[in-house]
């Protein structure tokens, strides 16, 4: 893939009014904190079992939980609900007994979401980022995870924008389009950033400028996707702080 | 009016996970920053007149445009149209001729709500509460406006909620009840803090608690409406530095 000219490039950012952000395998690294949590809950109530797999099997559930929202046939529901579902699923599936557990302490595992840690370059580069354009997460996490997950980690969100504010699961053309309604801006004034390239092309296909930020490590070790930019995709860079010197130009 | 015992004080702050503010008024000086952008369209375009009787008017007209949304009778639509109608209609109604203007001047100046200042202990204040909980404007702004406001006078919000988000415009029951639901609390973990009597009066309808902080001056030297509590508020401060000590106890 050619990257764009530079010329090209420099022409986008003057355009580019706001950057938005998917947020799980972008900004945070979710499988590690994700793992972190159920090795805690593991060990409280005496489970044995990898919490690298469990958090991955998890996370399997993600994408299929949402699709009876995108078509159509189930109401818009926030993301901790199918957290919850997808969590309940992946114990039944590995056939661990969780009726002696209070709810409660299930809700507290099911925040894990809420309590993901950024990538090292992640604050210091949206700050950068921050003093080009406004700078907002559009992750179909719901509200309230990513507001929390901002506090604790000290994301400097403009705003907290995503599925739940405009009730549209990404990659569904709804969920870009209204975002920059929101924004009251054109799609091509919006400049989305994302690890995953079915993200970017979504977001391209509507009309949106494009950031490509590979992130190897989101599914450990072994991951063999999203490890290059599968498209000409108007801006690619190594993390968010060589993106801000790429759009500044300094 | 009685002020509630410290005790009973110090117990509903216990509960109290989210502080929800109003803005016109409660956060940022409206008239004030309205009356200067009026001042500047009015020099540029060569009209005379009153550019703080002129931003009353444009004011006065802003309950009742989101009336009909509020009874279901207009589709919920956001405020920055809503403030663009009621400008042209202030205009006519003062009898100013802008026939010679452009769009994309009335747009600016419409905007002049996106760049309103905050009271001098606004800033400081919301820093100082967003240690004790998760802060949020609850405002019938909307979410640009509020994220434009935010960014240019350091606003600290945790996130951007308001009458967009879920689509109902205060007083109504569903502003409130929403929010909340947004953040995943029930009414009486979240605390309403406002200038006005009347949103916390509502506000509590649904089981809020409620701060009030007089701003005597929101509508400049001769203001009648809102001088003092009403009801015995949960809370009562002269502003958000002395509100946050009496959260904190400090």
């Amino acid at each position: 893939m050619t990257a764009p000219g530079k010329e090209k490039r420099l022409q986008h950012m003057t355009e580019i009014k706001a950057m938005l952000f998917d947020v799980f395998g972008t900004v945070v690294d979710w499988r590690t904190g994700v793992a972190r949590e159920v090795t805690t809950f593991f060990t409280l109530h005496g489970i044995a079992g990898d919490a690298h797999a469990f958090a991955d099997d998890w996370r399997a559930r993600y994408q299929d939980s949402m699709e009876p929202i995108r078509r159509g046939s189930r109401p818009f529901t926030r993301l901790d609900v199918l957290h919850r579902e997808n969590l309940l699923a992946t114990f039944a599936q590995r056939k661990i007994p969780i009726g002696g557990i209070e709810g409660g302490e299930i809700d507290e595992l099911n925040r894990a979401w809420h309590r993901l840690d950024p990538w090292p370059d992640s604050v210091e580069g949206l700050a950068r980022l921050r003093e080009l354009a406004l700078i907002a997460p559009l992750s179909n996490g719901n509200i309230l995870l990513l507001t929390n997950m901002a506090k604790r980690a000290h994301l400097p969100w403009d705003c907290i924008l995503g599925a739940e504010a405009v009730q549209a699961y990404k990659p569904h053309p709804d969920s870009y389009r209204k975002t920059a309604d929101i924004l009251g801006l054109a799609p091509q004034q919006c400049l989305m950033v994302a690890a995953h390239n079915g993200d970017l092309h979504a977001a391209r296909a509507i009309g949106m400028r494009t950031a490509f930020i590979p992130r190897p490590r989101e599914h450990g070790p072994g991951q063999t996707t999203d490890l290059v930019a599968e498209q000409d995709w108007d801006f690619v860079a190594g993390d968010f702080i060589a993106l801000a010197k790429q759009l500044s130009g300094r």
